[in-house]
């Protein structure tokens, strides 16, 4: 069975639609973010900057200044960019901190910090970072932008920790592989759009629309995510491919071939997984495993609805460029897994 | 020459008079930390009992109580009790952090969260109790001791930065020794007495004025704490003597003997302290030469004086046993050493 069958035919959607639309608020939050990351002390700029400078693709930021923009903001967005900033910074530091937990080595296609400068200095920049991140949301003094990314930086940490002692279950279900990636990756999407629009003045049902989208898309870049760790839909593996099976991680991909494999594969699943033994030829393997049982093709299928979950949640909105870009970036979540 | 000569007379002071003062706002400040530390996650709990449970001095939600009180506060006080619990978890997480900075073995008694539960779930929690304490703060609606808490915080990441990367620099000079000391631990004993006044809305010279006492009197501990880790003025050794030497921790007690003894044991310094040589027998050598030179008293002749500055910025206060207690206080954080 082939996985790209079993996906529905979807739109392919873009990030470059909204990038451009944002292109002046991301240059000033860019600005902000270098000019926050300074410190008197000199390996914290430098650490922080191994990452930041590094790019990535300022995903989440770029949310909070489009919700603010999606909600009607026409003049200078003062507070939003700040909270886009703040943003950044709390996922930079998540990055620095689940890099030491994962024992990752690289990040952004650069050697992970804690390899360069030490795990002791990669927890205490990522503390800076996210205290940063709280001093810039006071400046803004909208303390609901501010209690929304709080609670998100708590419910990450919680979905961090079951993550970790949930990570290499092979019995883990669905429900509650869901609960992980809501908490360790869509709380913050659905933060960033909210406290953006909260920033911005936005009427209330803007407000719920532009959380339940960052959510809802949240979900959705994670599943398709996975997927990716094992070549999606498409021959070719990108370069991150196989980092998740190499560390043992219990993704839906792999859940759902566990399953459609029961009582054929066990054997293997519990080598691999369980207990962590693998050789080198074991990824081509549980990968042939997950696409044929069409475990990419259902997480993908997952994804996707995800994806028009988030489209929905707009429909609130104003209909204009902002709207149709955040849909387009909608699309774009799962096609680029496709 | 006996370091017990060097050292000036001084009141004894207690924590006893505060505790006693602070009982009932203290109780409920230790109901909100256990029901605030609480997550489905199980280990998270666990991990946090593990050092909140184990008790230490809880001086640091004290002070801010006291501060609310001290400051004219006589009704029930809901936003500092909060923010008291919110200081509290500032400061478990960056013990927990710090364990993993430092490899300690030990905290308040018990086996260092990180050699139990792991250093991955020991970052986590430590940013999941992080992450609380800003939510709690968001409780109290009040911006302004949120900013002074999120400014403690990345200045207290800025201190471990600094303090990690001069540990071993046997030319750290004496201001900048003290720039450490103020950012690791005395600028969160003043953001505690700051954001008690301000949320008990004190009027601007008694907030500044609790902040003052706060900065100084947390100099005045730990000038008393690097002391005690050679013994203070006394004979006898506490439970956690050594551990600076042995960590190879440059501290003013260390800094000044190596001042003083500079041409004759540049050698034994050296070893034991930039390369990290130590024999066994090489901490009984370090303090007598710590406790021969007057370095020793000359380090509590120091938190001496920041004691007492302390006690004068409590002026603007109005006279009465709040105001004593905190006096008893700066007293007694150094004559614990002497």
């Amino acid at each position: 069975m082939d996985a790209a069958t079993v996906a529905a035919p979807r739109a392919k959607g873009d990030v470059e639609a909204l990038a451009r639309l944002a292109k002046v608020d991301m240059a000033a939050v860019d600005a902000l973010i270098l000019e926050r990351m300074q410190s008197d002390v000199p390996v914290i700029p430098r650490l922080a900057e191994h990452l930041v400078a590094a790019g990535g693709k300022r995903l989440r930021p770029l949310l909070t200044v489009a919700a603010a923009r999606a909600s009607g903001a026409t003049d200078e967005i003062a507070a939003p960019r700040k909270l886009a900033a703040a943003v950044e910074f709390i996922h930079t530091a998540t990055l620095l901190h689940d890099d030491i937990v994962d024992g990752s080595e690289m990040r952004r296609g650069k050697v992970a910090a804690h390899l360069i400068y030490g795990a002791a200095s990669s927890v205490l920049v990522g503390d800076f970072l996210f205290a940063r991140a709280f001093e810039l949301m006071v400046e803004t003094d909208s303390m609901r932008a501010l209690g929304a990314l709080a609670h998100a930086s708590s419910v990450i940490a919680e979905g961090e920790v079951l993550q970790l002692t949930r990570a290499h279950d092979l019995n883990l279900d669905q429900a509650t592989y869901l609960q992980i990636i809501r908490a360790k990756t869509a709380e913050l999407f659905a933060a960033a759009a909210e406290s953006g629009a909260v920033g911005a003045g936005a009427d209330e049902a803007a407000v719920k629309g532009l959380r339940d989208y960052g959510m809802a898309l949240g979900v959705a870049f994670q599943l398709a995510d996975d997927a990716l760790d094992y070549g999606g839909a498409s021959e070719a593996l990108g370069k991150n491919a196989g980092d998740d099976f190499n560390e043992g991680k219990a993704t839906l991909p792999l859940l759902l071939a566990v399953q459609r494999t029961r009582g054929r594969e066990d054997a293997f699943w519990e080598r691999t997984v369980t207990k962590g033994e693998r050789a080198p030829d074991d990824f081509r393997r549980a990968r042939e495993l997950i696409i044929c049982t069409g475990a990419v093709g259902a997480t993908l299928d997952l994804a996707g609805d995800y994806a028009d979950q988030a489209k929905a949640a707009l429909s609130v909105l104003p209909a204009g460029e902002w709207r149709e870009a955040l849909e387009r970036l909608a699309d774009f979540s799962v096609s680029r897994a496709a």
